[in-house]
């Protein structure tokens, strides 16, 4: 909708000649890191790309620049966020602010501007941040991503939901109670954002009496991912880490 | 994990040189519809395959077929399962049991076979069914592919979920009081295989206050894509149709 109300918007400009035509704006999913899981449009958007975007956290390297790499051209300008984790937001809401104001100058000018985003950009996507800030002043188009889940799920060799079952995403930062009255609610379930959590959501996991039925995949899709059912899963998981359970009582067809 | 045993399980015959190599099985996901959300490893595998396979749900015409047939060579084989829609299960059941042993039949003879599914095959996908007939016997890979959740959220231009956010997944044929109980728990809420249960689930949502907040989309991503706040959605709802809810309480960053 939003997409709609903007390409309405910018119309004028398009009609009169003499003015610079407005650029787009993409949010551009790349897939889970594979390159080869991002898709055609995806590739063929960041191959004519005059103009990136795309967040750092922390000062750290780029995930969605590592996988866009091959594909972004030589010439083409990069426009860095460096987000702070802090626990505070205002940082934050700074570092996007300017970054939304550096695409903002690049679509008055007729650039289109494609922001790089890990996985799919609506799904637990930092792009939503600048979706917010531009998307009722510029055209936006989202380009949906393969996420994590499914990889993981694949590289598990693990139906996720079938028919009429329920899948339930849950971050891995909730509280424990949480997470325990939500799994057992659940039927077949993804826990993200695993990392420092890892204990908990095990110890949560195991007093269920469902640690036979999860797996712990890190990292899936790259060359060093890490694919083990939960109860073998190393001391220390990384951020880009999941846990996938799936309780599955229906006997598949 | 079902990967790795399978290809330890076919190791002896890669040694022994008279025998022949037995074929790989692939599970690929095509996206939601429009070509080019085809990953780009699907891509490659389709323009390389001698052997597709994919089940025609009633004699309709199949939507995975239709997604690749642009990239499927000329002189390929097509394996299509005819699998009737009846409320017993034993019809689909044999026809699953069918196909499963003619693509037995091709990776036996040393030939590789790709599994065309909708979306992603692990994701209410009928592949599954393919998986759990073969991934004990033969080396199976699945390559996960963009689903329709995400992509109904980017033509909506409505985040999913961010931060600690949950997402719940319903399909739609739930009972009533189910959904209603699921949906006010729920944060962010996707509900799929909408069709003829349109009038169910907007009569749950309206109840519960919500109908401001859901868009309604259907077949997202092709030429006749239909994107509207589900209070607009029209009576008759198609197969292909999806409903999105995100409470957001939360103030974006
Ligand atoms: C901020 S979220 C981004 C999700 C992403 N937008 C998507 O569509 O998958 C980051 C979390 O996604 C998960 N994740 C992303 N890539 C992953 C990968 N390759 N393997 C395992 N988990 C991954 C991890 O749980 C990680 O903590
Ligand atoms: C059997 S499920 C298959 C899901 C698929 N494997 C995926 O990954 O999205 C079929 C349901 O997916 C949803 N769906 C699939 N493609 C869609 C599209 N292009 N637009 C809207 N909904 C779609 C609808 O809710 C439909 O009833």
């Amino acid at each position: 909708m939003a997409a709609t109300n903007a390409s309405d918007a910018v119309e004028p400009d398009q009609t009169m000649s003499e003015t610079v035509m407005v650029g787009k704006f993409y949010g551009v999913g790349l897939g889970p890191g594979d390159p080869e899981l991002m898709t055609l449009r995806a590739h063929r958007l960041i191959s004519n790309a005059a103009v990136v975007a795309y967040p750092a956290l922390a000062g750290a390297e780029s995930f969605a620049r590592a996988i866009a790499a091959d594909v972004i051209t030589q010439g083409a300008r990069e426009i860095v966020m460096d987000v702070p984790m802090t626990v505070e937001r205002a940082p934050a809401q700074a570092a996007y602010d300017k970054g939304a104001e550096e695409i903002a100058s690049a679509l008055e000018a007729g650039q289109d501007v494609i922001c790089l985003c890990e996985g799919d950009p609506f799904f637990y996507g930092s792009f939503m941040y600048l979706f917010m800030r531009l998307s009722d002043r510029y055209e936006v188009e989202v380009v949906p991503g393969v996420t994590s889940i499914t990889t993981c799920a694949a590289r598990a060799g693990m139906p996720l939901v079938a028919r009429n079952e329920r899948l339930t995403v849950l971050p891995g930062p909730l509280p424990e109670d949480e997470l325990r009255t939500r799994i057992e609610g659940a039927e077949s379930v993804a826990i993200m954002k695993v990392g420092r959590h890892l204990a908990k959501i095990r110890s949560v996991i195991d007093k269920l009496g469902f640690a036979d039925k999860a797996m712990y995949v890190e990292r899936a899709s790259l060359p060093d991912e890490v694919v083990l059912p939960l109860r073998e899963a190393p001391e220390k998981a990384p951020y880009f880490s999941m846990i996938l359970l799936t309780k599955g009582a229906d006997p598949w067809l």
